[in-house]
This record gives C-alpha cells, sequence and structure tokens, in this order.
C-alpha cells in the first residue's frame, strides 16, 4: 500500500465532540456528559436514518434536532439561550491537543490532506478556523454535495474524485468505528483513531490500522509511505 | 384515510426485544438491563450501516453481532453458553399481553394482516410460532426478499406489494419511532405504538396516530375504518 492523501473525518477525530460536556454540564448540572453522549448518538443516527430515507438536510440542522430531541429524552427544560450557546460552541469544538502539530507534520511530509465530513461547508468553514487549521487541508469536503451522509458511498466517492487517486491509495482516519469501518468497505486505506479504546465494531470488516491518536497515525504513515 | 390492511413491525411491536433483560440479568447480574438495550441499539445500527454500505446479512446473524459487540462494550465475559442462551431466548422472546386478543379482533373485522420485519424468514417463523401467532397473519413479509433493512424503500415496498394496495390505505403500525417515521416519509398511514411514552423523533415528520399499547391502536382502526 501506498498513501498519496489522507482524508480525515472532522467531528471526533479532528474536533473533540465530547468538548461540549463542560458547557453542558454548566447548564445541566450533573447531566453534561449524559448529555453529550446522547446528543451525539442522536445525531449520528438522524444522519443515517435521513440518507436511508433520502431525507437530506444540512448537518447543522441534523445536530440541532439531536440536541432538541437529546434535552426532550432527558427531560432538561432546553431554553433558546440555553440551545445557542451550545449550538454556538458546536460551531467552534475544541480540536484535541496533538492535532495542529501532527497535520502540520503530515503536510511538511508532501502528503495531500483534505477532511472528508458529513458536517455542511458553512459549519466546517467555521470550526476549521476557530482551531486555526487554515491554510493545512488542500480540500475540505462535505458530503452537502451529495446530500448523502456516510457511510452512504457517494459521500466517501468525494475524496478519490479530487485527489484523483484510487480510494486505497487514500488513507482515511477517522475516530469512529463505524466510519472506519464503512470506509474500508468502500475501499480505502483506514486508520481507526481509536481515542477510547473501544472494542472493535462486530461489522465483520476491520480498518488497516489502529492507533489512539494522530501522534499514533504519525508513526504509522511514516512506516507506510 | 380508508385502511384496508394493517403492516406490524415483530420486534418491540408485537415481541418485547426488553423481555430478554431477566435472562441477561440473570448471566450477568447488575448489568441485564444494560446489556439488553445496547444490544437492541446496535442491532438497529447494524442493519442500518449494513443497508447504507449494501453489506446486507440476515437479521439474526446481526443480532449475534450486536450481542457479542454489547458484551465486549460492557466488559461481560460473554460465554458460548450463554450466547447461545441468550439467542435461543431471543428467537422465541415474549409477545406483550394484549397482543393477541388484539391481533384476532382486528383480524374479525375482516382487515388483512401482516408483519414486515426486518427479521430473516427463520427467525419469524420461530418467534410467532412461540407466541402462538400462527393463522392471524395473512403473510408474513422479511426484508430479507430485497436485501435491504427498513427504512430503505424497498424494505418498505414489499407490503404494498403483497396487499395490491397504495400504502396510504395500508396502516403501518410500529413501536420504534424511528421505523414509524421512516413509513410515514414513505407513504404509510402510521401508527406509533409509544410503549415508553418517549418523545418524539426530531426529523420533520410524525406518525398519523400515536397510542401506548396495541389496545390503543385496536380503538383507532374502529374509528378509522
Amino acid at each position: 500500500m501506498t498513501i498519496h492523501a489522507i482524508a480525515f473525518d472532522a467531528y471526533g477525530t479532528l474536533f473533540d465532540v465530547y468538548s461540549i460536556g463542560a458547557l453542558a454540564e454548566k447548564l445541566f448540572p450533573e447531566n453534561g456528559k449524559a448529555l453529550a453522549e446522547l446528543w451525539r448518538a442522536k445525531q449520528i443516527e438522524y444522519s443515517q436514518l435521513r440518507t436511508l430515507c433520502s431525507t437530506y438536510k444540512p448537518f447543522w440542522e441534523v445536530t440541532q434536532d439531536a440536541l432538541i430531541f437529546a434535552c426532550k429524552k432527558l427531560q432538561l427544560d432546553l431554553s433558546f439561550d440555553a440551545q445557542n450557546s451550545l449550538m454556538g460552541q458546536y460551531a467552534k469544538l475544541q480540536p484535541f491537543p496533538e492535532n495542529l502539530s501532527v497535520l502540520q507534520q503530515l503536510k511538511d511530509m508532501d502528503l495531500k490532506l483534505a477532511i472528508l465530513s458529513n458536517g455542511n461547508p458553512q459549519m466546517l468553514d467555521a470550526v476549521v478556523k476557530a482551531a486555526g487549521m487554515q491554510g493545512l487541508f488542500n480540500h475540505i469536503l462535505s458530503v452537502d454535495a451529495v446530500k448523502k451522509f456516510k457511510t452512504a458511498p457517494e459521500a466517501y466517492q468525494l475524496a478519490p474524485d479530487v485527489f484523483g487517486l484510487s480510494a486505497r491509495n487514500i488513507l482515511f482516519v477517522s475516530s469512529n468505528c463505524w466510519d472506519a469501518c464503512g470506509a474500508t468497505w468502500f475501499g480505502y486505506s483506514t486508520f481507526w483513531v481509536n481515542r477510547s479504546a473501544a472494542p472493535l465494531e462486530e461489522l465483520g470488516v476491520a480498518p488497516h490500522a489502529e492507533g489512539r491518536s494522530l501522534t499514533d497515525l504519525l508513526d504509522y504513515v511514516k512506516t507506510h509511505r
């Protein structure tokens, strides 16, 4: 396998979706962690359901729907102010601490880098800027171009198309095991950033490599060029 | 709206997927409820991912995969014996108490009845027989015929095809809100058996009617023929 380019998932991989937990905890004491987790789970579920049913809408709206549902389910009274605060923070989620340095080093190795995300262009631009990651990526690819969320093949096809490479020569990197598995099924070379030491999903497929952080990814790439 | 036929989801709607919790609790004290819930959530997630990625396999196998993952995630040591016991019980899940009587009354009203389920034919036959529901249904429809799980349109299309009716003249009944919403998007008349008084999913669509049990469904049907 020769890696010519790397496509990164954004939410959970570059940006910490659970970093919202601190604000959630402040707004809803003793419920911050549960809210952050259910919000994230529903966001993913809704994106997949909407793809199965051909009822796409932008990920920002899906994210807001998921927040509203999660609060109802947990019986938390979500004021309009609180909703705007949480969504506002989602727009500028914290990057994981090692990411900026690793991305710079990958770029310095003359690898082509992209984001390939469920996020719509506006929210991706905002979170990349807030993290100071402008200029690190050759392409910021949103599934909004095909109106289907991952793990639809049309979504994964965006990176091979823009790079002019076959999927196996692109390393797809995600912290979401379902995403890394979907990308493996699609044909990418894959690296699972298993940040929480979770068990592998039982899907009959496994990412080609695994690590705990983007630092492990860097080591892997150095030995697989 | 005139209802000529009713199509029932099976798992969660006719058969209690959480009735497995008692056996799970016996096998894994203090973890039975968590296991039953995660097992069910993963079963649904895997079915949707496999449909998005065109990697269908029978629901029985998906169910077993989900059980294995759920135990790993909860750090429960699943022996082969325990796995077989849990799967064996899944094959004969308990029906909800009101169901047999309600189904008989609907049949006596000359309504055509079907099951439309993610389950593969073998597991559906087994669970229907164990519940003594043979003879109540005109059709037992499995998505195995189209190799796509709900909420794929091809799966929902099975009942209109077999009944020779348009979807809006068929009442689709599910306790799973995502399933009732998917069926509504598809074009069915829909009834959500909201057994746990859950909030409506934030999907921008709502089932046409809602109740807490199949007894509520019976009342609804009597007034909508």
